[in-house]
């Protein structure tokens, strides 16, 4: 018994894909423990089908906007095809997973506005074949129109998946695969099932930290896996600061040679920052750079003579180095020739500015600093020489049409950009200031994953209410998400992973789902330890929540 | 130029085994970062050798007690080879690692009395060989009587290393190892050094709980390769409790079977412990199994019905069990065959019995135990009848030759036994009532490792002063060491090794050296620093302990 699985793509019902799998109807014991995140709308049955590897394969649907050669969908479809089936010994090849037939596409993750509602969400409607016979189970995956939910749904005769982007048909694919599970026996089944979905916010992030340690790539490249499958969609990539600068610039070659920890092994090069791009674009997750700057920057000052600010002490220069140094214009030719390399480097539309923690001591102890702030009738307000630094860097950004994000710390003097909240205490009086002055915010405060403290502590993660200030309705539309924050001090590849997951799950759930619906940490809790039972069995280090065990132990060591 | 490496043990100082590698003297950069923990007395120089792994290999001594065929040292020597050239593609045999005599072996582990004071140290002294040529290095380890500290010497003309035990032996091996370093160009280098070594405290021990979560035996064995890179030599296998009870006991294999969290694939057969007391044996590790009772055994009632203590409510059982039954002769005669198997199992002279915890609540509910009360003359005072139940327990594996280790809630009881303090607080009180009483102690409240907090805090675990309590000399010598406790609420296999390593190895160091020379965290942290570059270039997942970077970073992500 043969059953379709169709997935459509596009702004209209197109069908993209069908999937024949091998269902009969069937009540068995209710072992769906649902999916992580939850869903906006989802409601689950004990009627069950066997799914079976052997005659389960992807299509996609005639009127579909994508077809066979679409990368981004190819690809799922083999990444989740391993992941419903790790049992599975593959010896089929693509072409026989999909029939393909291209119309209309849009891939490139970069085409995506980030303040688009429905990037990468996914929605799933039952398809209308009646021709299908009763045994068979269809899905489709639609491209539907701008704020329409998608839709999944499994029933008897037929299962579809409809999802406006191919990015929200990935998301659909990471629902869909959190369905299927295995009995005892090994044998895979899934329920009748009927999502509605869509994300509650549309910037998901997670920050690593490249500077403090260095992560090789293989450690990137396994945490976008994970991200993918608590459905974050933002890899913030914190890549240099004061300790080391890993990324291998090819216009200024010597920021890496002697500013990295060590200029062969711990460098990210061009080649390095391609494969993490186009790596995390096929799970549809885009990559934030961020070029922290003016302060944070120590070690650009190793491959960049006069870019830091020479710190006086007595009248003479101390040998130490301060922020980069405002007052040069030689400052800002390199500024603008480095930030268009990273402009083309990283494809992505926005690029993060930094601007935090900018310590003044030694831009006032240098008198040519303190000259140039006469010069510019800034008095002795170095707050004013800050802004006027960040503006002129936001200046570089947008000339090349990028749009920038700083941390909160330079709110005050630009209205151009998008502010990340990170300070601790009332962080959602600065957010509420954010948005009153009509800017976009992203939050981070409460998501510092790195920090020590109680690590098994998810729950203080989940309760954030990331819009419990007060504000109008237009205001709250500006908070455009949240970010994990993974500061590097204490953390490298031997402890990332443990300590990102499943507490940064916890994170996925409060900016995927609906917040009156996950309100609960009692109700959460079973979910959450099912789900990281999932990310075990997926490969993923994933920390124990409380005593207990899974099915598949992690068996990595 | 070949260099001689003699290894000689046994109580006279009797060469046991040549180390031949290639050795001129050189003066190069010195980086030489040590020894971790810190050997007793320790001197090097920037005069350094050459090693070169294709000339190097271990010859036991002529007159050593130890031979080939002492297959402690046989695997040792191949192990350290290993770890001392993790680039070398080895091609060659065991037999040609080594030339061996025997004279006399004390290989069994259990032989040796955890109140030795030489228990596991090791010792080198300068062989007295004039006729080796001037560029020849050659190692001797002894067997030192006891009382004289191990000594590991290192000079243009010969090395040697001296060891009473075979396990002495071991230790002085992992020295050497830790200092053989490769410069840029990947030679290998040893500089002259002096060492006289030593224990401070013969029980240096590691607990882990392998019943709140499974631990995989992988995961076990590798605990047992970093705390040998440690010198710890006692593994405290907490192996079951409430949750589960994963050891598959051939006399009772319904408490597994039932007790486990799953029958088959979350259980540890008589094949996996033997696997991992032999494997920890070639380590110098002792095994020490905790059986805890008569509290914390929720999973035995599963497989073992009678028991536990069955509570009641209002006059009735109320369904739910406490403590194990102590009311019931079935009891004792139950504990007395799980303990003649455990005894049989776990070769260790010692056993642990826990006795932890115990809540009166249930037996004060149950009228059983409560006539049996009166009938012994307890009155209302549980701790009595505790009490006796631990004196009958203590009575059984004392009648099997074992020494028992009770948690120091029942030291009031029970003078037969060994205590350990576990309990936060004063801990230095309740050491000092304990010695003072006569009996020795092991310290383990300061070392939780499990425990959240900052989790990075090396240095609270570092700056521990066991003996800092008013005292005689004779009282002091009544705390025989410390553990480390990995407690398993929140952790399992996919955090164990960053959660233990490197912290534990601070509390190595605590153990293991002279406490007036590891007192200052500044000068311990970058030796702890590139000990932990160490461990990572072993293959272990240990946690930074700050910003910076490794030569050969984790990559088994």
């Amino acid at each position: 018994m043969d059953v379709m699985f169709m997935i459509t793509c596009g702004r209209y019902i197109r069908s993209i894909l069908y999937l024949l799998l091998l269902i009969s109807v069937q009540f068995g014991p209710h072992a769906v423990e649902g999916v992580w995140p939850l869903p906006q709308a989802f409601t689950s049955s004990p009627e069950r089908y066997p799914v079976n590897s052997q005659d389960f394969y992807f299509v996609y649907g005639r009127q579909s906007a994508a077809q066979q050669g679409c990368s981004v969908l190819d690809t799922a479809f083999k990444r989740y095809f391993s992941l419903i089936f790790p049992d599975h010994n593959s010896g089929r090849s693509a072409s026989t997973m999909a029939i393909v037939r291209v119309t209309q596409m849009r891939t490139l993750l970069r085409d995506v506005s980030i303040n688009q509602h429905m990037y990468l969400s996914h929605s799933t409607t039952r398809n209308g074949h009646n021709g299908s016979p009763a045994d068979r189970l269809s899905w489709t995956i639609y491209l539907v129109p701008f704020c329409v939910p998608d839709n999944l749904s499994i029933s008897a005769g037929k299962a579809s998946l409809n999802a406006e982007t191919v990015w929200g048909a990935v998301r659909g694919l990471e629902t869909f695969s959190q369905l299927v599970y295995q009995d005892d026996f090994g044998s895979y089944f899934v329920n009748k099932t009927e999502i509605d979905d869509f994300p509650r916010f549309q910037f998901r992030g997670i920050l690593l930290d490249t500077s403090r340690h260095f992560l090789p790539v293989q450690a990137i490249l396994k945490t976008l896996d994970a991200m993918a499958y608590s459905k974050f969609n933002v890899f913030h990539w914190h890549i240099v600061d004061d300790p080391s600068f890993p990324y291998q610039s090819s216009t200024f070659p010597d920021l890496s040679s002697k500013g990295a920890f060590h200029p062969m092994t711990h460098i990210y090069t061009q080649s390095d920052v391609r494969r993490v791009i186009s790596y995390a674009r096929l799970w549809g997750i885009r990559v934030l750079p961020e070029f922290d700057s003016p302060g944070h920057t120590t070690s650009w000052g190793k491959g960049q003579p006069g870019l830091l600010t020479p710190c006086y002490k007595g009248g003479t220069p101390s040998g130490t180095f301060g922020p980069v140094n405002p007052a040069l214009p030689s400052t800002y030719r390199f500024m603008a020739r480095l930030f268009k390399e990273v402009s083309s480097v990283f494809p992505d539309s926005y690029v993060h500015l930094g601007g935090d923690e900018v310590d003044f001591h030694c831009w006032r102890s240098n008198p040519d600093v303190r000259v140039f702030m006469q010069k510019m009738g800034f008095g002795g307000d170095f707050t004013k020489l800050e802004a006027f630094y960040i503006e002129n860097i936001v200046n570089i950004t947008s000339a090349l049409n990028k749009t920038s994000i700083v941390w909160q710390d330079v709110f005050d003097y630009h209205e151009r950009v998008m502010v990340e909240v990170w300070r601790a205490g009332c962080y959602l009086c600065e957010v509420r200031r954010v948005v009153k002055a009509g800017l976009r915010v992203i939050l981070a405060s409460p998501w510092y994953l790195d920090q020590p403290g109680p690590t098994h502590n998810w729950a203080r993660y989940y309760t954030v209410w990331p819009l419990a200030f007060k504000g109008s309705e237009e205001q709250k539309k500006l908070v455009i998400g949240g970010e994990v924050c993974m500061w590097g001090e204490y953390v490298d590849a031997t402890n990332l992973t443990p300590r990102l997951w499943p507490r940064a799950s916890a994170v996925a759930e409060r900016l995927w789902s609906d917040e009156k619906q996950t309100s609960s940490v009692d109700k959460a809790f079973p979910r959450l330890q099912d789900f990281r039972c999932k990310l075990l069995r997926r490969g993923i280090q994933a920390e124990p929540l409380y005593v207990g065990h899974c099915k598949h132990e992690y068996q990595g060591i």
